[in-house]
């Protein structure tokens, strides 16, 4: 859920009160005009005015306050990744982060970000948008989310640092919903360049250390890859259960609490139990196997799984999420094998033609 | 996995040879002759014959070795749920277990079951069948896996106690994989019978304690209405994730061990943690919403959520799967409100169209 906080001061208390009218001419109700004029003459006493007359994008641009579900509006709103050509000269709204921002005399260039899709948006000083809102623009910070209207404008050459190359947005409005710290840890550019091991040398090449990332491990699940690295386990589970369940498979649920550790007693962790003592499940194995002497047939299951091991490498984990299958089979234990590998097969397809845009 | 035990004694040293000669002709190996010879040597000194001369069905049936994966015989097996009168005087292969079976004179009925699904066989004395092969299927323990070969014949009154209620199967042969112990501690048509309060008067009405139950899952879990809960409760998982997949969900896994106690601290398992102490997850809360700080914007996950609740009512669970999703939403929670019941909605459909059968 997404949450403004306080005004950043840079709109004029003008534009809170004709932004908040547009905004309510949309969800068109009247009726809660009196209170909104309260509000109104409290942010104007809070607000010092900037005095400029000249400002025609009022209305246009600014803060917009916190969303507090107190009207329903009906917009609707763009993703990213649909900006194409095929939507050239048609105004849409989008909503995303603001990732990076370069003011240049009467414009402003803005990468809007959507998870790991990015358009490039450009504000420049027109009949529409005054100076002040470029200036407005300029000094959003990074990693803000921004409602924007804009003109989808096909562009000439490809914009290769965007993943939506061949359109560019022409902002007519802009408003900041939740606006970000002016500093944060790290930057979602910066952990997001690749690591390359002979580019020392040339230009700026900030790292972002895995401390860093991980004790921000919020802003680092920003970055494509990480975007990508869950998309891709979504489905990886998603396909190894489809396939299993087209096979006949049922998916079962196994107990992660035990009263008797298994596997001969290494690598458990205890659990206190009320009064007495329990320990988390090393396997699903006891219990797929049950199902099997229930005859279930063919069983799958995924989920976590616990083993004590006291190692801190990256093949050792005290906790992940397992994928097991089990089955009857009649004759010979190839019938096994050859629906293994049939499921790795088709996975490894599947990831090939379904996830292949990530 | 299947794995047959000892011999029971009826069949004669003939009926193994002859039926290990039809097995071979079928997996079409002629090179393996020389071991077979060996170990027909070895099972004629170790068992006794029967001495009948007249037993024309020799080869037909008996108890087959134990399977050890020795050998790949592609043969192709029926479900029972597919014996339809579709198939009336096709000559079919059906593995499964003995659910009950009825001596009567020079017939034998069986009720063989898979999974949910059964189906009425008639063993009677004719050209093919000898009154050895039908004392021999008479014996057979219930709850024993067989393989039946059978020609599916259409009845004329519906077999109302069977699923298939439109065909039997006439054996041909009958041979038993897995013999169950006679004495079981409870039996599935026992445990199948619907519990009606006002039928206390009439006839056998056996009932089996939920101890008993409890104590012999995997017997238990043989029942009809266990084999549906457990496909219903895979169905609903499934559902829930395909229609939250489709509207743009992705799925995530949280983590279960945690450094501290969340939620205020009640209820909280604590695991010893190698020097340390953790604590098991009480929901997957936090992640959810990380993950949309993260710009997930929609994720969901299915997992394992632990508390710990001192009360032993059916409404307090110190484990259970918790079905869970978190969503940013633009405006107001409404919008949340109606993606939660679409995917009710759609989910009751799913179960009523997808799931009837169960």
């Amino acid at each position: 859920m997404v949450v403004g906080s306080k005004g950043n001061g840079l709109a004029s208390a003008e534009d809170h009160t004709k932004s908040k009218k547009a905004q309510k001419k949309e969800a068109k109700d009247a009726a809660k005009t009196a209170r909104k004029e309260e509000r109104k003459a409290l942010n104007a006493s809070q607000q010092h005015d900037t005095g400029s007359d000249d400002d025609y994008s009022v209305g246009k641009y600014g803060q917009i306050p916190m969303i507090q579900s107190a009207e329903i509006i009906r917009r609707e709103f763009f993703h990213v990744k649909q900006l194409e050509p095929d939507f050239a000269n048609t105004t849409v709204w989008v909503r995303g982060r603001l990732h990076t921002s370069r003011a240049k005399g009467k414009q402003c260039f803005i990468v809007l970000r959507q998870q790991q899709y990015t358009v490039q948006c450009l504000i420049a000083v027109s009949e529409v948008v005054s100076k002040f809102m470029v200036k407005f623009a300029s000094n959003i910070t990074k990693e803000s989310i921004v409602d924007i209207e804009a003109v989808v404008r096909e562009v000439g050459s490809k914009i290769e640092s965007c993943t939506q190359k061949n359109v560019e947005l022409h902002v007519t409005q802009l408003f900041t919903v939740s606006p970000a710290k002016s500093q944060l840890p790290l930057l979602i550019e910066d952990a997001a360049r690749p690591i390359k091991e002979d580019e020392d040398m040339e230009g700026l090449n900030i790292r972002v250390n895995q401390d860093t990332r991980l004790d921000n491990r919020v802003l680092d699940l920003r970055t494509p890859a990480n975007q990508a690295i869950f998309r891709l386990e979504a489905g990886v589970c998603r396909l190894f259960r489809d396939i299993l369940t087209e096979k006949g498979f049922v998916e079962i649920h196994t107990p992660k609490i035990i009263p008797a550790a298994s596997e001969g007693g290494a690598n458990v962790f205890t659990v206190s139990y009320f009064k007495g003592s329990a320990y988390l499940a090393q396997s699903p194995q006891l219990y797929k196997q049950m199902a099997i002497a229930a005859d279930f047939d063919k069983v799958f299951t995924i989920g976590a799984v616990f083993r004590a091991e006291d190692s801190n490498t990256h093949r050792h984990l005290t906790e992940f999420v397992g994928l097991d299958l089990e089955m009857a089979f009649k004759y010979h234990y190839h019938e096994v094998l050859h629906t293994i590998g049939d499921t790795f097969t088709l996975m490894f397809k599947g990831l090939r033609d379904r996830w292949d845009e990530i």
